[in-house]
């Protein structure tokens, strides 16, 4: 009887050597094993975000019973933070882990992916994703890049933000430094604020020092580890800048493609699986760590909603940023006119569901 | 050179017939197949639900490369509906879909893994399971019943129902012949309400019939299915008695055990990922069905939130409900003690970030 030998190629190509097969039993079956990379964009004090890529990882280690493992890089470890969607595009990252809104450079379309201002929250953002048109959007939107992307780990509701001085209206944000980037920095940008982009090793002595008067980061969890109640007094809710912000899995198309289906299906899922999972992390770290930042600043910090004025006013100008975004792009037009349709649909439901929940639950 | 036939049994025990073995090829591995049976507690109308269980057994499927497959059965078509906890705990099912307060007569630590009255919402209630100890307290309340518990589908927030009279104060509620099953059932009768438990199918006729003066079901996908808006014209929210009602899988810890370690993870992270994706779509299918209600039954259904009166009056009534159950065994105190702290920890944040967010996105 003849036999076979299988080998596996670097980069997980499977080519039998030898001469012809007499493999008869049914169950017995040829099992490629591959090694992927994954980075991401986050600084590995991130944790939520850093052990969720590693999470991903395991789980898919785990389901295929360790025939696809996959290494995990924090942002700069392998390649800058912000270089992994070109190296996944061009096939030299296998799979990366960050927000799409990074790259609205390339196509401002991606940044409806993510979060936008006075937008979804994390539950809608996956209805969107899942059952109202989202992701095929999003495929749409990272085909030509040679990219497949899936819905990661949503922060939840971001916090507004920290400011030295308090804001009693919209007159008090002119010529304020604020650190904040994209859409919500335009928004503010119109409102005559200072916008600063900080990277975020420099936001603590930036802050400290009073180069900049404020800035937002993530919420209690995230922003309490980068010791920003130490530098700032003034907290302030809600995030409308980033209502739901949702992070992102990505896969090299060439990668991706040359798995078997079922390996495939398996990074499907596992992001499905891991976005869930991160959610509740940081719904549930967040609120350990508001409950420690009050605790432990009593009268020092001060946890404010911004004035209504503020919202407003901030609303008005970001819906006119949110329009010149949608105008750069045929698909981003196409991606705005989904999004806001959904939104719009899913917030009638709220109005009835989930805004009265949150009144319901507490003691009146 | 001699060769080897792997047989697969029936149950899935995989032996080797015949002589020493011989397969040198280092990725070729023995891959036992395996056919599960599911049956859920639901009629097929629930198509959320009938669908979700049937998505769970395909990306099962999809995987594992069709090496587990698992087939569907709704409410009664392979064993009553409510017979499917039994009959996976005495491991003549492998697996079943339903909701663990279902099973409040066994246990009633039960009630508190799918909802309270003014318990938590959906993304609440991952949060415990997944980063509160939640889903270990299951995994402890289900033990004695050889079970593997997984959170599976949220139906989101219901509604608090349909009611022929409008309810202006809890005077209103005395004599009141409600359609309520559980917790919900054992607070109104507290006010006075003449709880009845019409099944789903009887529901609508003895609406109409005036047998019963009023219902809850779900929200509004699967009530306009059921035609209870062509029986009743006041729709009432929010649904206090579940805020955030959740569905489970659960397996037959026989069957699982038996399985290979890469196949129970699939399992679970299976059942993770259609949590999320069910999820998104009752949020999406009950605000498509609210904006066809409202379009359809203009001036003839109105939709109304119960008085502070009522929230208040209820709030008590169930919190005296809630501490009942939790005296009955020592296991429900543990699962109550947990679940109420973890509500007051997540609130607090709620309230300065999805609780605001729900004014936020509002025109205003």
């Amino acid at each position: 009887m003849e036999r076979r030998r299988f080998l596996v190629k670097a980069g997980g190509a499977l080519v039998a050597a030898g001469a012809a097969v007499a493999v008869d039993a049914p169950n017995v079956i040829a099992q490629p094993s591959f090694n992927w990379r994954l980075a991401h964009s986050f600084p590995p004090s991130a944790d939520v975000l850093d052990g969720g890529a590693k999470r991903f990882a395991r789980i898919v280690e785990e389901m295929t019973g360790g025939r696809l493992k996959i290494q995990v890089f924090a942002g700069g470890e392998l390649i800058p933070a912000f270089g992994v969607f070109d190296a996944a595009s061009q096939g030299t990252l296998d799979t990366f882990m960050s927000a799409s809104y990074y790259w609205a450079g390339k196509e401002p379309a991606t940044q409806w992916f993510t979060a936008m201002p006075f937008g979804m929250n994390a539950q809608t953002q996956y209805a969107w994703y899942y059952h109202g048109g989202g992701l095929q959007l999003w495929e749409e939107t990272y085909a030509p890049f040679d990219l497949v992307p899936r819905p990661g780990i949503s922060t939840g509701h971001q916090m507004g933000g920290w400011f030295k001085r308090k804001i009693n209206g919209m007159a008090d944000l002119k010529g304020l430094k604020f650190r904040i980037p994209g859409l919500g920095g335009k928004a503010y940008a119109k409102a005559g604020v200072t916008v600063v982009l900080t990277p975020g090793g420099e936001i603590f002595p930036a802050l400290e020092r009073g180069v900049i008067d404020g800035t937002e980061w993530v919420g209690p969890h995230d922003d309490t580890k980068f010791g920003l109640h130490k530098a700032a007094k003034y907290y302030y809710f809600p995030g409308w800048h980033e209502p739901g912000t949702t992070g992102e899995f990505a896969f090299s198309k060439k990668a991706y493609d040359k798995l078997p289906k079922d390996f495939q299906r398996i990074l499907d899922y596992a992001a499905q699986a891991t976005a869930l999972n991160g959610l509740a992390e940081y719904e549930t770290k967040n609120a350990i760590a508001l409950e420690k930042l009050k605790a432990e600043t009593k009268g020092k910090v001060e946890i404010l909603q911004f004035p209504a004025e503020v919202v407003r006013g901030m609303r008005k100008l970001a819906a006119e940023v949110v329009k010149e975004e949608a105008e750069k792009t045929p698909i981003a037009k196409k991606v705005h006119a989904s999004y806001t349709k959904f939104q719009a649909l899913i917030s009638d439901w709220a109005d009835i569901s989930e805004a009265p929940y949150h009144q319901l639950e507490r003691k009146a």
